[in-house]
């Protein structure tokens, strides 16, 4: 059945029991009302980011289930809190659909992004259905901080340490492969939002962005707000599976893929020098840590990269 | 200049600059980080709501201008909170668009939201900008609301009088002219914040909903919400200027105009019958009030309307 034989009013109903109870300590009021309503705890402030996937753009329904772009969807969604050091209070999808798109595509979709949601804190507790010529998702993550525990991209410092979560580049191999074999995209990762959490808490941190658009493109972000530079040892960089140093084969170069490849959503961040090392960071956030750089005052300079790759585009929209 | 020139960090910094300083009592960080960070007042909860336009299905460009169609997916956004009795924190943006689209088009959008926005305490407080097929403007309202005050649409009991705020068809009309005349679409309406938080510290106050889709829909709504239906008389509808009853002209009925024309944006609500009358409502909420029926069991009957016209179907997305 087709959403344009459903009605808007049955797919909401459908959406709303997937989304299943939403109510939890945070949700006062979830789907069905003019608005939902949320509570923060007494000290916290609201974290609020608003992400879109476009068909076409950003998924193709050949290439991937609809349950993973939505899971997708909501893992970009949730990062931003993470990057924020923010926990995660729930979700709002707004969905744009063609009436001839299939019911159970875009209820896929949408249980694709409510598991991921509730695996995080995040239930699903409002938004919007249109009619559009292309499908597409647009999630609105909702999170709570400590007050004055907010990472933020801007508080990078000369002299810092740069350091990053997690091996890069296995969004980026997976994809290649998916497109080489002409298999479907797989490719599971996580928001980092404890890890985000306890970052927010540590003594020494500086800034602090997650990795959507490829470790160089974010690196370039968190420079630009904080005002710096820096000095990036390429050879440094965690490289995921398959990834490794001196194996050659065709297609892309692995550090390409390690430095620019997008979607890792681990979280890069900047630490003073008297903070903790890497050891001590790994225990604190539960994840592989590597420090890969220093923050110099301007420029960017990345040693052991092929030539040209440090003024690649990352992801760009227009 | 088109999108695709401009370059996507350009087009985020001219909304940006758009935006203006953001930063208010309500916000602590505005465009810029991975999200935005607000501080509600203690003992609030936390109203979210998201609400797209869609090119081609909610404007064209040919007929109204950017700004007019940014104004008006502003004051649907913030309309919603009003319904909750809700007080406006900020908004958040995800406009897609094609990389065609002349750069002065996408900021008139802009710049029409972030004026009505501000109007009503809602600064733009960021977002998300990516390339897509049609154009489309997603946004979120955020606002608050005192613990234990917020409406709700499933709150009517039989007994409670209906009651709505200023006249109705005035959207639907000026469409109607428009399309007659092949004249731009111009019609200021205004999301009833103030009313609706008004309504929320009233006495004896039942269910609420804003007039998005039209009276009949949306009262439908409400009566479907709280498990209760509804006789109404029509003839106590207000009616916006040229749709005065006795007046014959070409085109649509006026009264359907007015029971079923969408956009209005005005409050439908219910109230205990030991509740204030209309005099009394009037001065509390700032705007003209009419009761137009009561609250029944089951079944939704309208005295003095066009046989039929109560099963009309409203605004229906697929």
């Amino acid at each position: 059945m087709r959403l344009g034989e459903v009605g808007e009013f049955a797919l909401i109903e459908r959406i709303e029991r997937l989304s299943g109870a939403a109510l939890g300590p945070g949700v006062r009021r979830g789907i069905g009302d003019d608005a939902a309503l949320l509570r923060l705890r007494a000290g916290q402030d609201l974290v609020v980011s608003t992400d879109a996937l476009v068909e076409g753009v950003h998924f193709r329904f050949g290439q991937e289930t609809p349950r993973r772009i939505g899971r997708r969807a909501a893992t970009a969604a949730l990062s931003d809190l993470a990057a924020m050091g923010a926990g995660a209070l729930g979700l709002t999808l707004a969905l744009a659909a063609p009436p001839r798109l299939e019911l159970r595509t875009a209820l896929g979709l949408v249980r694709g992004l409510v598991e991921q949601g509730r695996r995080h804190g995040a239930p699903l507790v409002g938004g919007n259905v249109t009619r559009a010529r292309e499908t597409s998702l647009t999630l609105t993550a909702l999170g709570a901080v400590e007050r004055g525990r907010a990472l933020r991209r801007d508080a990078a410092r000369p002299g810092d340490r740069i350091c990053v979560t997690g091996p890069l580049g296995g969004a980026a191999l997976a994809r290649v492969r998916a497109e080489r074999d002409g298999s479907a995209y797989r490719h599971g990762v996580e928001p980092r939002l404890a890890a985000g959490r306890a970052l927010g808490r540590l003594r020494g941190i500086g800034a602090c962005i997650d990795l959507s658009d490829g470790l160089l493109a974010d690196l370039a972000h968190l420079l630009e707000a904080s005002g710096v530079g820096a000095e990036l040892d390429a050879g440094r960089v965690p490289r995921a599976r398959g990834l490794g140093a001196g194996r050659t084969r065709p297609g892309p170069d692995p550090l390409e893929l390690v430095l620019t490849g997008g979607e890792d959503y681990e979280l890069l961040f900047t630490l003073r020098r008297d903070g903790p090392d890497e050891a001590a960071l790994q225990r604190r956030l539960g994840l592989p840590v590597r420090e890969i750089g220093r923050v110099t005052r301007a420029g960017l300079r990345v040693r052991g990269a092929p030539p040209g790759l440090g003024r690649g585009p990352g992801w760009r929209h227009f």
